[in-house]
């Protein structure tokens, strides 16, 4: 079973659900976490830019090769919206991942449940926390609920 | 040659572009843009709820089977990222449209060009402008530039 | 836009709903509903048959050629169980429009939310009633709530 | 070759296919046969509801995690109705597969022939025993037929 | 409803059912029936060939033009076998449309039972006559069947 | 590289090409070729028949799954046409491979090479022995030629 | 009948085919073909790029919402080589149309056609003249050929 | 992940690329290299043509099932235009890459930016190099940049 991990880069949440799901017939994949890194890929590689839109734009589609694979790739597509920034970014590879009839998990606090409605109606499990996101693979996987 | 109008429902840049594309052969669709309507359907129709998470999700899955049909029906699909608002239901539209392989057109204003870079980047245009859109299909349609 | 009535075809619930959705720019098609018409179509064009399973069989892939094409060429697929029979073949139209991707709307009776729980999970609207699809199909096309 | 076995959970035809396959280079794939578990994931993992609704809608969108993937994966797709129940859940599976293209065996008695006529016009093979099934796997994976 | 008529062109078949059907909302289409234009169309246009296989081959892809978008177009694929010929191309077209989930209606007399099987079994109606392949368009369009 | 090796069953053509590729980084599959059990197999599982033609319907049933599956995970479809019978069946496979995007190799004698010109018309090579199979896929998989 | 006419635009090709199948059930598409407006559209809608290279690729970008959908939707694309030029858009568009399934016509003089070799492997039909290429729409369209 | 090395053939680029990129978990394709096999395959296997035609395109076929494979399989098409000769068949590659939705990468010398526009635009990183190639590779796959 194949899990792509995506969203929000900044807590440790993909190294919790890697974790806990040690043991499980799992494979994940994410995007590139390390923010500058995401942010400076293209010039770095392909030269630098003066405007700020096109080396964001070489940086998003350098980014693009491996997510569109990830999410292309994978059964099921998670996505985090964090506490902070726009993150127009998860929303879009959910609205991809939806449109390739993958099984789809959103986490989020409670904070963000009605301006991410429409996400949440695409997808087949909304949760909170990486614990939940790891009974739910168990359960597909294996058939076992927590405790 | 349809267009679907995605994203931002507070301002009036959907009849900007209406009316400045009079005489081109072009139909555009758009959501429901009566908030309250839109937020609502759900409920109205179909029962209330206690939990406000399934009195939007009932809400948002009716909303869907109006946008699903427009965006997969659409030849363009233009999302317009306003100055408030999270806005993950235009975000979520524009990684849903890229993944069919519309024609993506995004319309914000440059303060939001770096949280927006990875939708951008799976654009075919970005603009600021109702007029740049209509300048745009008027191009794509008849092949004639601005004056 | 283009909507399946599938199902029940012991009441007159298709009459309703057209008869509700007059003025409504939907175009709307349905099974056979002549029972004794769909049972005995296959034998009654291509000669008899001596075991039950093959006269039906004969029928039933009449029918499908039918049903497939109303599936495809639909937005939208109603799918009505009743209180009566088995209805199989309803439940089968609705995982073939799932599978498709269409939109799907499932009207039923309360007593058969359990047994129907996976069908409904695919739906994009669970309803009572004909007045409830027309209400839906009115939102979705002019974004007009009952009153 | 990969099969899934979709239907009725309550008696122990799985278990008889996979042990008369013993040798076949066939991987099974199955849905979670433990009734509670399969009623109730959706709130164990994700938090209790008040409404019998919203309680099976949680469960039946886990578990369509796990049916999705593996009938879209398979190969073979047997679906088996019981003597019991509404089983619209596998007549939904017969349809979803159908839809993909997938070969679909389906397993029965003689006294549903007639209500699952369309299933069976959708079907490569129709029969009545896990043995039957184990033979069609044999002959397709290895072309030897029952001595 | 679009049907495409494929297959044997020595006897008036095609002529008997556009008449037939009559007054039907169905929109026919069919391969270039003469026999000469279809065999030297290719050369015809562009330019003579020494060679047997290069002559046949030019005029075998210009009537694929046609061919592709008939079937990819059509609802229904008739495909007639005739007495005489070896007629592989209809088998070629039943193969080509069944791949593309196309509903076909195979006819053919008696004697071609055995050798037809695979062509029968992908099929979802198989008939002796022109009129059988009337009544069952009249049947799938109005739901009315032979008195 | 997977081979599916389509058509004729009375000559030890497959064999050939098994033989002459060993080493070769391919891996072959074919339909049945032992022709009584091609032809029983749907009532020695599944029960006799009074027609021949549901005898017939329920083999040719079974064989499609093997077919189908084999076809759809080939990278090329290799189909012969022998000297005797209609072999309509092979000519069907070809165009099933063809509409599904498959590289078609077709292998027959030059006394069929009219009445195939449409089958040739769709492949990427045309051959008269098992030989230039061989050497095919060997110039296909490691870029050598014949010496 | 939808025809994409693609390639070369410093020659009157065009207007001499639309001219010659006046009458025809054809309906054509093309690129802008106005090379100034074609290459600048970008800049003078979104605004002016001092790189070379942003400056096309902005324009490249808006041309392609139109060429997609034209390809998209044609049943035909005619993609004719010129005797200057790179015109390695031509070729992009017809590989862009074969994945499609389009059927493919090439057009080009003798001088180019070892370099073209692949684009015509993948083509219906290769031809030198636009009148050549009425003759073949006149023949797939009505059945009929030059006098 | 699959990397398929396409166009020119007459520098060592594919060599470096693979050299450059040991220990990174990519696997390499491409056609083949060898320019006078490639040329010849087909008659060498298939027999001698009067025309250079129908030598060529003989050759082109056979050819083209391994590029269509490649392709096909391939995560990431890299296109590279030399300095000498048409190309068209890179071009073309090109165009089947994109419309299959494959990672696009396209290296070229500046003295082709502009004749290459249209391919750049649907590419997601334009390089000049076979070490910008690698580094584009590493860091989609490690998410390490550059020293």
């Amino acid at each position: 079973m194949k899990v792509y991990l995506s969203g929000e880069i900044h807590t440790d949440w993909r190294d919790q659900i890697v974790e806990d799901a040690a043991g499980l017939d799992v494979t994940f994949s994410a995007p590139v976490t390390d923010h500058d890194a995401s942010d400076d890929c293209g010039v770095a590689i392909m030269g630098a830019e003066d405007s700020k839109f096109w080396h964001d734009h070489k940086g998003a589609k350098l980014n693009a090769i491996r997510t569109r694979k990830a999410i292309t790739d994978a059964d099921i597509v998670v996505v985090r919206f964090g506490e902070k920034y726009k993150q127009w970014n998860a929303a879009f590879d959910a609205g991809f991942a939806a449109a390739l009839g993958k099984s789809l998990i959103v986490m989020h606090g409670a904070e963000h449940q009605h301006p991410l409605k429409e996400v949440d109606a695409a997808a087949l499990a909304v949760v909170e926390t990486p614990q939940q996101v790891v009974e739910i693979l168990r359960y597909v996987r294996d058939g076992t609920l927590p405790a």
